[in-house]
């Protein structure tokens, strides 16, 4: 088996220290022990979230957490709106269709910015809309949604909340959930939290607890208030992944050594220089309006298959790159850079998408998108 | 931090091999090595199940594909039978509950065996019951029920499924799924599997999908039928808990190069060391008529608290047993027998309750307990 190198937007690389403190023997989770860690990882929680609300974990992935958002917030006979721009704006919808909510639909074409005007208007043309779903950064295109004029225009309104997919953007850029009147803020191990998949997470303002005393859809393992109650104790309500929060504890220490404004000004010199390498090398952007420091989607030139370049890359230097997903498969390619994505990881992934341009026949000049990358990094 | 040792009826201890492989570095899911590893642990898993069926894999604890075990298969208005004897007969109910669906409760009393004719009886008082919901081994009790018995009685009945928890069942004695007839095996990952908590698992007969295909209860993450469409690819229908499985791959080969007979063999004698010990010890047993392999509940001597046996152990040893839950609380410990849990791991634990029992002034003839073990574990 040929070195590998993870540069996809999820599972971003784990860093060793927390790979081997998971490695370490398990503990039992009804123990003192646990509970201190447990008791721990609230409070770094809450300093990720930037909230003084509790941070509900929840043993899944993301979309445990995606979905308790809706069953643990809306009542049948409830109105939703959904802004749908991607793949998983689309999964909000699905979920919301699943529990038989009744969902307005704000369609965004993949890549292009959201026009906060139209969330307004249904608002108004709709006032009983109880919930509003949003990407904060819409991982299928790399676009980033304007999640503060969102939270501007919604966190006034005493019956709809805002609620804010952040499985790929908390960590990577300033999602402050109080300041800005998030109700709802979700997010997931396995991106800027360089955990393995298998944890979810959502934090609820004052305003969405008080939907969630009064939420009627059915429910079990995903339960808002049964795990607060637990919480409250240090515990889960049901058996935790308990290595996984132990690794939690890491990775969070380590976020807090290095500092939330210096990841976040990292993460971004990362997504610039990113951008501007590929711009360079004569692509596109596939969301140049409002990129996501997270993820840079990348237009190839016409003609040329997105996947080629991404099998190439693979095959001749082990650098995993994400694909397009459904209608955008084949047009563009996915560069992460967050987590335990640091700036040297990221130019071999620029390096390696250069001989790959020149290997297919796209006219390069070697190393001018490593070169261009090393300039926004030195600044 | 002192030396533990793990002897609580999950997590159990995890293998040093699979803890080491899960360490490693990480791999993205839509590559054809993660595909290799789930195409593997598709046959291993049948092989576990003993079953033809696919085995879907959540990422959620057991909890989860309990749920998934109503919700996808269950529509409103269905009806449903639970035996209710412990704290997990009681979690079918509550999750049966918070669908709405009309439940006929068994109620049988905490530590005592079922009799399969009271079962019989509310068929036939019922037999519009959809679903009889049970437990292999009540892991709050140690007491074993009669699922070759249950799916003789359940299993040619074309409109009933039964629906066995066997998440401290499923690995630890015989359950051969497609032999006996059971509907739908549920287990976990932290009990015999000897992985953290973070997977669950469940896999249903040719009949119960027939279910799956008519079900109408609100579901979105635990969706049986859209997991096994991915599984067929060698996918998950959401990001899956990438190590959990890369460690799945590893104990379940662990368990292949022992073998079935022999684990079930190996698991049996431990627990029959166990009890038999105790009962040297001059305790007695909460769940003497048919107890678990996987976990043996004892009964303190009346006057004794549970609790400061457990508190003895972990204090003075390291050694973590489990105490009762809710009515059980503080009458008996519980010391599970299976998975990574292998003999001499037993005798520490016997040594240190006969150690605890003096201290607490139960008359103990030192070595007594652990004696009567190993002559069990001679034979």
């Amino acid at each position: 088996m040929a070195k590998q190198y993870l540069l996809t937007p999820g599972p971003t690389p784990v860093p060793e220290r927390a790979a081997l403190k998971m490695a370490e023997p398990i503990i039992h989770h009804r123990t003192p022990e646990f509970e201190a860690i447990v008791a721990k990882v609230r409070e770094q929680l809450r300093w990720l979230f930037q909230t003084k609300e509790e941070v509900i974990i929840f043993a899944s992935s993301g979309t445990g957490a995606m979905e308790a958002s809706v069953s643990n917030l809306l009542s049948s006979g409830d109105k939703a709106l959904v802004i749908k721009g991607g793949k998983f704006g689309e999964r909000w919808a699905e979920i919301l269709k699943a529990y038989k909510i009744e969902t307005i639909e704000i369609p965004v074409e993949w890549g292009k910015a959201l026009d906060v005007k139209k969330v307004e208007e249904a608002l108004a043309a709709h006032p009983e809309i109880r919930a509003v779903y949003v990407q904060a950064s819409e991982t299928s295109t790399g676009i980033k949604y304007p999640i503060r004029e969102l939270a501007a225009l919604i966190g006034p309104r005493e019956n709809t909340l805002l609620v804010v997919d952040a499985i790929t953007a908390l960590g990577v850029f300033p999602l402050p959930m109080d300041e800005w009147k998030i109700d709802v803020l979700v997010t997931g191990s396995q991106k800027a939290l360089m955990l393995p998949p298998g944890l979810s997470f959502a934090a609820l303002s004052q305003k969405a607890w008080k939907f969630a005393e009064k939420s009627n859809l059915p429910r079990y393992y995903f339960n808002f208030k049964k795990e607060l109650k637990n919480l409250q104790k240090n515990q889960n309500a049901f058996t935790p992944a308990v290595t996984l929060i132990i690794g939690l504890h890491e990775v969070l220490s380590m976020m807090q050594e290095e500092g939330l404004e210096k990841i976040f000004e990292r993460n971004a010199r990362m997504a610039r220089a990113t951008r501007e390498s590929m711009l360079t090398l004569g692509l596109s952007l596939f969301a140049p309006d409002s990129p996501s420091d997270a993820v840079t989607a990348v237009l190839v030139p016409s003609g040329m298959d997105a996947g080629k370049i991404i099998k190439h890359v693979w095959e001749k230097q082990g650098i995993k790159i994400a694909d397009g997903q459904d209608q955008a498969k084949g047009k563009i390619f996915r560069i992460a850079h967050m987590g335990y994505i640091h700036e040297p990881d990221l130019l071999i992934g620029i390096a390696a998408i250069e001989m790959a341009l020149k290997d297919l026949g796209h006219p390069v000049e070697l190393g001018k998108g490593v070169g261009k990358a090393l300039e926004v990094m030195k600044k």
